[in-house]
């Protein structure tokens, strides 16, 4: 059999690392900046970003929670009263000191001294706290309640070792807060809006993904409880796609968020706080990428149908050009996933050839080619993405009318977007290994040959304080980490593989992003 | 006749400044956040923001720009390498020096000496010379042009007075950043931009705008040409509501974008860069706002109807909401504006008629009030905010039953944008006075006890240098500046105003935000 020619220089076995460099290069979705830790998103990459946007605020809105926008700079005194907050966040953001720059008398700029903040401003690394006091300012009574607020914006946390969409310093995020009467409440919330990062996950994203709720010591800085989606990455490592805070009174104390109850006493509100970020773009890579490129769920793809006339730069072209609009047209008027499908005819330069290659590394779902001859016939050439090869190692390229073509696109990417999923699915239930029961069998199972080790599910006690500082520190002398605490799992039956004691509850650990 | 009670307590008339901080408290659109210079975007406000982002970025795409996203931070050596570009912005940026806060042990947070950063970054105030870094990467050939980027952003200003909306430290925009092969083309994109904004402006804003080029002392830093399109307020002032360059080959050399043209020749490229922002939610407020509060064009509006139940608390309410909640049905599968019409059944807490003047005040379109009496009789009660009173100084309501106001309201919605415009153009028009030969007619007119003077069409010979100084300081000892020269006017017949040479242009000056 043929050795199949992929269309990247690294594969996923070879160097899992490198392999997703190349991905986010040759599918031209982001590249450094130049600006330490920040990365630019190329055209590609943000119309994934715009994609997900689009599909998660819908679902946002239709949760009856409103978008506002909070100031990017958030004063030092409000990071100075929430003392497990600034704990958290203290060590990496970036501070604003001056408000103009003058020439420096050699050909360069400075600081203005004359210019220095009375208070430095911290570029927000996330909105709780400048959010509190708008909420203070807004609540008076239950009436008020619950208050239901989003933002789409960026934040900045300064990263040390950073990789485009996975770390960044700055990143493009939302952030949902709300503010509600009691714990019930705001536990709900916490739990809805964690249902529509799964939801979002698994049907737009085609991510499975597993909620459940972190333990103590991966909380966010100041929260009562956090919970979390995870999804396996294709080389076995865990990667927290988005999570979702009960903050309990916390940070209603410290802002002066409180409400007159239904019997007139002043309460404080149950807060929450949730957001995803770029970051989903990494995941989707890791997911669904393949040895030859990236390959995104039609949900999100910015592009879903790709037409590709064969030019010759002759007479004949107007004809074909002709016969490819006309099939545009037909596609466009049909209907996937809930939308309009989104279908570019490419004329741009360069030779057909080498323009297939690069929308099959850039994953658009689906390519037609059309050249003279196929227009002759009456007939177009159609190659999925997620079934790139046919068994003689060429690219395995349906024939049909245009009249078929359009007629099977719409259930075509449906069924495009149903096999990601499923396809991922798989492989991440095929590498979750059950009934490990002691520390020995993990170390032996993390520490063996298998290139790509997956996770493990296990028991424990529910440790708290210096025992499970004893269990971080064990667990990370193998860099692994507990994932969460999965939700839709059966009682703990057995003994925390930790202490030996009854467990109380299955966890998750696995390396991680 | 009686007198109307209006739902403001400052009339335009009275305090046009006052009525419109009146407007966006009223409205609830915006607040002071108490970070120095920056709001907080409240919902009703950041919705209507949604609605122009959607409506531009669909003009932004149609036109086969792509949008990206390029980081906040600015190296300073970006800046010093353009000098007519520093010298416009260095004296006005938020300069971010350290990467980490430490306890300063007084129970305070400082900047971490320690964490210092070589080179200060600068919170972008624009993104001419970063963009640039980027094009520079991805140009190579004329075939890599024209390349037509666009972000949306937040962006950084310190202004010493800050207006909400009209003029704060941090603002939300888009702009766009475009290279070409020549001269012609850019120039070609930079009327193009233009074109769409006033395109955007006048149908979906309702704001008639006219279109022009700016004079050399009003450039952007760095720009060939800056057009811009101007609004008239209703206080007669001028309000810059879109800018496009064209930037010749300045940035270009600056940032070392070349490339090989269709001979094999190195060449610069010509650049363009165009925005609108925030800005245009000040404008919406002032074109249309009345002593009621706001008025927001139908194609804008985050909700264009709402629903008001008129809720007694008791069992009948139930049937009332379902005759509600069946109009509502009717109307939202009812297209108005090329779009599906957006309604709200408005059952929040508090009083029919409390509920009704709020959403006066914050300019939706069509207010439905329907009772228990209008429900028992098949009817509902039709409120245009557009004419809100009728002769006897009441709420001017139609009555008509459920399937004749769904029929009705398609078109209804269509004739409140075309008339909000009709509206604004007609006293735009009214107050453009022509024929003005001297600065003596100038001085009278702007000194005169007419409490809200308009804007003056006079002629002058385009000077340059230290003449135009002289002219742009005659100008503002009457606190008056040039705001384009319009684009779509007579040619010059007659003799400057101020230099009494033949004239070459037709200018506008004004009092302007």
């Amino acid at each position: 059999m043929s050795q199949i020619r992929h269309a990247l220089n690294i594969k996923r076995e070879e160097d899992f690392a490198q392999w997703y460099q190349e991905v986010i290069s040759a599918a031209d979705m982001a590249e450094e900046s130049g600006v330490r830790g920040c990365m630019v998103i190329k055209p590609w990459g943000y119309g994934i970003w715009e994609r997900i946007q689009r599909l998660m605020d819908d679902r946002i809105k239709a949760a009856g929670v409103q978008n506002c926008y909070f100031p990017i700079f958030i004063p030092l005194k409000n990071f100075e009263r929430e003392a497990a907050h600034v704990d958290g966040f203290a060590k990496e953001m970036a501070v604003v000191t001056h408000h103009r720059l003058i020439a420096d008398g050699k050909g360069g700029l400075i600081p203005d001294p004359e210019a220095r903040l009375e208070e430095p401003l911290v570029v927000r690394p996330t909105s709780e706290t400048i959010i509190g006091d708008a909420m203070a300012r807004w609540i008076q009574s239950w009436r008020d309640l619950p208050l239901l607020t989003n933002q789409w914006a960026n934040v900045v946390r300064w990263e040390m070792r950073t990789r485009m969409f996975l770390r960044t310093s700055e990143f493009l995020w939302q952030e949902g807060h709300t503010a509600h009467e009691d714990a019930d409440d705001a536990r709900t919330e916490t739990q809805r809006a964690l249902e529509m990062y799964r939801a979002c996950a698994e049907e737009d994203l085609a991510i499975p993904v597993i909620t459940g709720e972190k333990p103590e010591n991966e909380r966010f800085p100041g929260a009562v409880e956090t919970w979390s989606i995870e999804a396996m990455m294709q080389d076995g490592k865990a990667l927290q796609a988005g999570t979702s805070h009960y903050l309990g009174t916390n940070f209603a104390q410290a802002a002066g968020i409180q409400f007159q109850d239904r019997e007139g006493t002043q309460q404080f509100c149950h807060t929450t706080s949730w957001g995803v970020s770029t970051r989903l773009i990494g995941g989707v890579i890791m997911t669904h990428g393949d040895d030859d490129g990236l390959r995104v769920p039609p949900a999100i793809a910015p592009q879903q149908v790709v037409i590709l006339p064969m030019l010759r730069g002759g007479e004949e072209d107007a004809a074909l050009l002709d016969y490819c609009e006309t099939l545009r047209v037909g596609i466009a008027a049909q209907t996937a996933l809930g939308e309009k499908i989104r279908v570019l005819l490419d004329t741009s330069h360069g030779k057909a050839a080498a323009k297939r290659w690069d929308w099959v590394r850039k994953g658009v779902p689906v390519i037609i080619e059309i050249g003279g001859r196929d227009m002759d016939n009456g007939v177009v050439s159609l190659l999925r993405r997620d079934q790139l090869w046919n068994d003689n190692a060429k690219p395995d390229f349906t024939v049909l009318s245009p009249a078929d073509c359009t007629g099977a696109i719409g259930a075509l990417l449906e069924e495009i977007q149903s096999g990601l999923h499923d396809e991922a699915r798989a492989r991440r239930d095929a590498n979750i290994t059950r009934g490990v029961t002691s520390m020995d069998a993990v170390t032996a199972y993390y520490t063996s040959d298998a290139p790509r080790p997956g996770w493990l599910e296990v028991q424990w006690c529910k440790p708290s304080g210096e025992e499970l500082d004893g269990v971080v520190e064990a667990l990370k002398a193998l860099k692994l980490t507990i994932r969460n605490v999965p939700r839709d799992v059966a009682p703990a039956d057995g003994n925390c593989i930790f202490t030996g004691k009854p467990a109380l509850e299955r966890i998750l650990i696995a390396r991680a992003y």
